[in-house]
């Protein structure tokens, strides 16, 4: 039986590079995908750290992996994208038939299958076999790394869409990681006036500013407050800077589960709370704002590593060792890659 | 100097029926009101017990009430209304001119004063000297005991607006006190489908089964959840009813001032959360809606107190004795009025 | 090769009763089915009376018919429903993965095949093969021409949801056909304070009263005007007598296709113009509204036909005889039937 | 009695520079102001040509002009702005309380009186007596010529705020006077991705690409259509570039009055068409724009001319000479002006 190399989560911090079987051949509507880059999110530490992501406990070991890019290598029947091709990955893999895909809220989906979420395998692997509907050509000008990203600013986007800003808009991102870093660059490009920052990490911060964000004063009354951070505190410091009438958008995933609110600081101004569940519709606008240069992913890599040191890239993350921003774990070896 | 008979709190339950100063002559823009119907409302309760509103304290004796009714008595310069007229109150006097209420948004005007709440004193008195402009003429069909409720059913109003009904959608409300009473027959009128009731209250229960909701059953999931409730449990019950996608619009106002959520609730499901804020824009609609039968107010009424009465009728109130709903306290004597 | 019976229109107001091949075996997804009842629509006069649909010439002769219900003979491979189930048919045929289907819009697929319209045959026939996703289920409790009937009712619902009634809103509704008195018992539903009426015929004026509409006065001055009309000057009509900040709704479809409106009329009142493109996700809320009588579609039956005398049906109904409001076409004798 | 000069409109083409009445002593509320730049507007030429503003004719000589800044030089009571603050001025003086002003929409106020429109003198003198409510202190970065060309802004902000762009939208502007200047880099603030335009003059058409507009293509389809073109005809050609689902918003005041539109294809589209009426709530936002540099209004000024010689501007503007976008009328003598 044919094999590959994959890195898979065998408990809290147990995450071992080891052979499993390869994917197989595509069915009809699938591709065979050769996995080129891979982002540690944010979220993929949750599993790791503790075994479970939320109540979705670990079942069996895991390939993890969520953000990725790859090129097709074989195709199913009645696939129309050609072998060869380089293509992002939606990793929510929705139903498209039931109540919430057909009214236009796939990322509602309670059908859908998430790669690298337990029992559904990731990326962190050599080859997978991808349903053709969830992948995006990318072209040339976007390298693969930038193409994994094109996930977390997929979500960034649709937090952003949520949060109704305006032209002239102040907005504060609450969480400078990556996803709050393509906040920061959305929340200009939709014509925010002021974008201000709070985060606790220094370099994440300079980063943050260097993007256009301003140090969230301590006075701060803002249109709109876009949550992004671990902490579940966050939530509580999101309303208290938004002024009445305003938005609060949450996006950031604490690790306890429980937020605890004021209720008279959110009703005393009136405030609308929305929650960010993953992304819809998002790669058609997300692509061009890369290519043309409005979306700048490249400047939130901070590490690169093979896919046998996973362990290791797993490790600092966990520990935001060495100015750790976003690691990228490639799966082929370096020559010939973009 | 002239004084009237008012009902001020001195501090946690003590509520004293004394002489205080008559409120004179009416300025320009005001008039004289000669009070006639008040209800106690659920918030009156919270600086009965407490001697606070969340962090308003009582810094000297107050009269309580914003839920009234009176007729005019005298008018100050420019004033149109006629003397004798029989008008609804606004207890919420905002500026008319801020960012807020430039914007439509008056209930969320900050230069507001709100009857009843410190330092502004309310209407469990004989007479009230009130701005022209948030007097609202009832016409005859109208009771005094229903014009004093229109308040709440204001509140209600701007409730259900937040809530985005359409027809068919299935609606819980939690919390059969007078607001959710009137959220029920609201969302009826609204063109909801099937309107649910959670309530702990016996009485108030078989109330809202009355006027047409059905009791919560174990495995409900709705479009909308109106939390209408005292307790802080409430915001996540109605976010664990609430269907992906849907909106949860929190009115009631917690004893503790601190509600806890599930974050994974709130964000699977990428659930609305509005705060409802007062009411705004709702007398010339709430008024119709009483005079044409479509709200019946008068079901609400279960106890009717004198003025000199108000002490035994706030400690039954904050007991839940006798099968309480809505108590009214009625400033004049009873021969000659509705 | 088997046949059936079908009216096929060959030409202006050339509509025969004649023999034409059977449809088949239903193929994977597909049902075959029993058509029982068919609705005439005013939209079904276009072709009748010009052998066009705006653009849409008639090549062939095309048996009309899309407002249709019957009963499942035979079912392809991978169909749930059961053989003699009685369903109703949404005669929009959506490809279901296009741009606008998968952002939740399938009125406005460009693939859609629509029942009745060149080149897709429809009901007025005996049997026809129908995808099952289009099909819903109806209760014993709605009759077949009831059944038949909600296809229109839906096209309402989706007006009415564009309509953004809320509750006390006057509306006003322009047109008394059969969508038009949906319509008006829809905007009742969703709360409409007053529902206004304007229709030069008398008989549906009178119906639209009993309905619980109100004639529109001179100086009317509406929330919202939903325009269900044949006539361009009804567009008019409804910017003129909506209010500033207001909306109007068109959804009748004018033969001329050339509409002239009043740009100052329109501006200064800084109007929203919103166009119903048939409708989307009502089944599910149109029959409850159908079984538990809040919506009443048998009061719009004046006529019933059998199959054979559909070309009689729609002279009559061309030319307005009769009082005629709704006509049905049964394709079944009359044995057996609800 | 003290006079000044200004330019009145006597008839179609008939504008005279005379002396006329000073405007006096400012009353309670209102500032004394001495004007220094006025825009002519595209809509001042209707009533220079035909003496008339659709249905409002000239009843008598009207000083013209309503884009406009100027200087305060005397204050009534209860004013707080100070004597030689530098404002610019909102022309349409609405009445603040109404139904359409306490809901936030004080652009459909029918009670606001408009500088420059009959009966209401305009700013084409040296001194205007201003309610102070309506003026807006200019910073000193922000030169007389644009603070008076904020107007213009700010209807373009409202169109463009009512076109609902969200990042990565396509944007057609049809027409490049000032106001489709205005929209055009407002769109690629809002995150247009492409902003099309279409202009018959060249000269001003090429001013819209050196803003970042694209020349639209014969085959273009649109998110969103912004009409801010004089012609009729460019109502429909907004309709028939829009995609399904997509906007048309309609900001030109066309000579005519009637527009007809293609009903067909407005319907099958299922488009919201949204008329812009002046704007609201602007001018905090348009500042920060012009002051950051994020708007040029510099560009669109071709022409100036002192007071004395504004029947030539508009005879000039009336006729297009010139390769003319914006001509400024200024009411002081060059000498210490910015």
């Amino acid at each position: 039986m044919a094999t590959q190399i994959a890195a898979r989560l065998h408990g809290p911090a147990d995450l071992r590079v080891e052979e499993v079987p390869h994917p197989g051949v595509p069915e009809a509507g699938e591709v065979l995908l050769r996995v080129r880059s891979t982002g540690i999110c944010g979220s993929d530490l949750h599993p790791y750290e503790n075994g479970a992501m939320g109540d979705t406990l670990l079942g069996a070991p895991l390939i993890l992996g969520h953000e990725f890019c790859g090129v097709i290598e074989e195709v199913g029947d009645g696939v129309k994208l050609q072998i060869g091709t380089r293509v992002a990955v939606d990793p929510a893999w929705t139903c498209g038939v039931c109540h919430e895909c057909s009214r236009g809220n796939p990322n509602l989906c309670r059908q859908q299958k998430f790669c690298g979420l337990f029992p559904n395998g990731g990326s962190l692997c050599q080859w997978m076999r991808v349903p053709a509907r969830f992948c995006h050509q990318v072209p040339d000008s976007i390298s693969d790394d930038e193409a994994a990203l094109l996930e977390p600013l997929g979500v960034a986007l649709h937090a952003t869409d949520l949060a109704r800003i305006r032209i002239g808009s102040t907005v504060a991102v609450l969480g400078a990681g990556p996803i709050g870093l393509c906040v920061i660059q959305l929340a200009k490009l939709a014509g925010a006036g002021t974008v201000y920052i709070e985060e606790r990490l220094r370099w994440r911060r300079e980063l943050a500013q260097k993007l256009g964000a301003v140090w969230l004063p301590a006075k701060a009354e803002v249109d709109v407050a876009i949550e992004c951070a671990w902490a579940a505190e966050a939530a509580q410091a999101a309303v208290d800077i938004t002024r009445p009438g305003g938005v609060v958008v949450l996006v950031g995933i604490p690790l306890g589960d429980e937020i605890t609110l004021k209720h008279s600081a959110l009703r005393r101004k009136g405030l609308t709370l929305l929650m960010c569940r993953r992304m819809k519709h998002v790669y058609e606008r997300t692509i061009p704002l890369v290519e043309s240069g409005q979306v700048d992913l490249k400047c939130l890599i901070t590490h690169r590593f093979p896919l046998s040191d996973a362990p290791e890239a797993f490790r600092m993350n966990a520990k935001y060792e060495d100015n750790v921003v976003k690691t990228i774990i490639f799966s082929l070896t370096q020559e010939g890659r973009k």
